[in-house]
């Protein structure tokens, strides 16, 4: 498996810790020499965010947290896709109790990911649309290998962007940009994700993307630990407060749209379609 | 004219509603194909935005959205100036009354426009300072022709452009650009205001100009318009909460500042230079 | 001395009151044909920030004020250093009072310059680490000479940086550049600072720089002196408001950081690495 020779470079192989077994939806590899932790989410074909690869996620970000983590990557074994986003089936005639568990499993995901007091870096191996493309944004640094597409591509879907999608893109591209891109439901290429500073940096394939993640990491693992995250932290706090303060309302929010019986007949038509391919 | 041969180029001839017999000072052109309109203003020499000018704006604006208008080009039938801005007449030695119910217009329209639910493009074929500015910064997008200057040039006037002037543009150019822009009342070129992200694209003459408009419009018009909409609104709402939670009080800072003697002076010296022109 | 010639270029040798004789710290240029004040800190070895030299900055600044100053700059003696920032012997085993003294005159001295009515350029002649970089961002414009380093760099010496630091930054460069930066407590080299726009402009030499800022105060005091900073200090309001609002916290987060048993620690490392140097 490629993480795994990846580490392998790095330490020696009795150095990295495995907990793939625990958790298949998410690989975690932690090497022992450095203390990084590759999160690797594992829910083929897509990683199409349900309910318990969240969860997975989740579960894995407290256990970072409690283990002092000095550092993460975050990416995808799929070869083709970081993340395709939240999964329609979780949103395709669920019952309100299930529809609500999952809204706030993914609230929970992301104010933990957001909000990681050790440096995080999304290596972005594949394509990132909506979902996929809020959880690369909620890292601190961004690469990308070239020829895939990102984006918050709701509107082309015609659904509204949930405003901490929104606040997150803003945060990362300013106003006009987040603007023209929302607006659109813009995906872009990893070329154009660069130039308008989605992204941060592009690799040549995933070797580079891996190499490049780490050398962010030890960039910031040299820094004193407290006060980077204290200012991490100062510079979401807004935006975490904003959903922190809101999470009802929120979750009303998507559960009123869920429901809506076009949002329904537009599901079952996505579904069927992708049911064909 | 130009914007008919224009539209005849989209569309059969008769397959065009002109309104321009209805309100001179505004021409609407509506492609009965796309169902496109375009908004020129026509109040020879330089479209100055007089209580008529911006009353005809604001009702066809009314119009637009009751009449479910997919897309707007906001033009002029200068050949030099989009819009010179505010017409000084309206502040000159006016009543209260009049120039109340002149400030209380410019918001209406300004209101109407900034929040169009179908997508806006100003087409600017010609210089755009101030009040001019303003109107090209309210759209969604700007494409600019060659050799033209833009920007809110208040400050060289010695007086201060309205808060939400400057909240137009913060919002398009970012903060440090504002800030200097604004300092110094600038006008940029063409160049300059691409270069900047003050407008969007360059066109090399009136048909290219007309010809990217509509191809904007296009790209909009295919997206689904309740969700792009829902977007483009929760963009603006802070800045149009804003004027509309203080529009007396920006009518009050209006007034104060207009019934100044030296503003009058001002006024009185600008207004002969014009006439002596 | 090269301030005094550089003077002399620009008038005669009568036309200069120079006032340095009265406050050493701070030598005070004024050309009397253009009124233009040259504030050159004079502080060796490197214009590290202590209470007098705080206090010798907040006179003369009350005093261009009070003298209708038309245009400042703000520039350092020294050949490497513009200034080191915050005096660290200032916060090593101080008394209660007197680093709750030095922290307010810190705010009444950034409070003046930066709100001051006439335009305001920094000189930036030398490295420009932490609070001289502060001081730095507080002017309206900036000029560098190449090959020096300027950056809020307090991550990296494990302290957080107070949030009207931040908020400077975050005005200047944006949301994302001031997020990388201020997390990693990045030093940027001159052409890194133009690239992301900490910077304005480059100069060649000191000479290069001060004709620069020259002529940018030229261009500002062109401008109508009441519009201009009636828009300057709308923009810096709301970052002013919040420490002027917020002056007691900020005083009490300094206090409390400074009197941690681990930063007194750090210091006294520092320092005597220093007077080994």
């Amino acid at each position: 498996m490629f993480v795994l020779r990846q580490c392998l470079t790095l330490g020696t192989k009795s150095s990295i810790r495995n907990f793939s077994a625990t958790t298949n939806l998410v690989n975690l590899t932690i090497n022992e020499d450095t203390g990084v932790a590759i999160m690797e989410l594992n829910k083929p074909p897509v990683n199409s965010l349900n309910y318990e690869l969240l969860e997975a996620m989740h579960r894995t970000l407290v256990k970072l947290e409690n283990e002092k983590c000095p550092g993460m990557i975050l990416t995808s074994s799929s070869r083709s896709t970081f993340s395709a986003g939240l999964d329609l089936l979780e949103m395709y005639k669920p019952t309100v109790d299930k529809a609500r568990r999952f809204w706030s499993m993914l609230q929970n995901t992301w104010i933990k990911l957001y909000s990681t007091p050790y440096p995080t870096v999304a290596a972005i191996n594949g394509h990132s649309p909506a979902g996929g493309c809020l959880l690369a944004m909620s890292c601190e640094h961004r690469i990308m290998v070239p020829d895939k597409m990102i984006g918050l591509n709701e509107t082309q879907l015609g659904i509204v962007a949930p405003q901490w999608f929104q606040d997150c893109m803003r945060n990362i591209i300013g106003e006009r940009q987040a603007e023209k891109a929302l607006i659109a439901g813009r995906m872009f290429t990893s070329e154009e994700a660069l130039k308008i500073g989605l992204v941060d940096e592009l690799a040549t394939d995933k070797e580079d993307l891996m190499q490049k993640a780490h050398d962010f990491l030890d960039e910031q693992m040299g820094l004193p630990p407290l006060a980077r995250s204290v200012v991490k932290v100062g510079f979401r706090k807004d935006t975490l407060s904003k959903l922190i303060n809101g999470r009802e309302a929120d979750i009303k929010m998507f559960l009123d749209n869920v429901f809506q019986p076009k949002v329904q007949e537009s599901l079952e038509n996505y579904i069927q379609m992708l049911k064909k391919k």
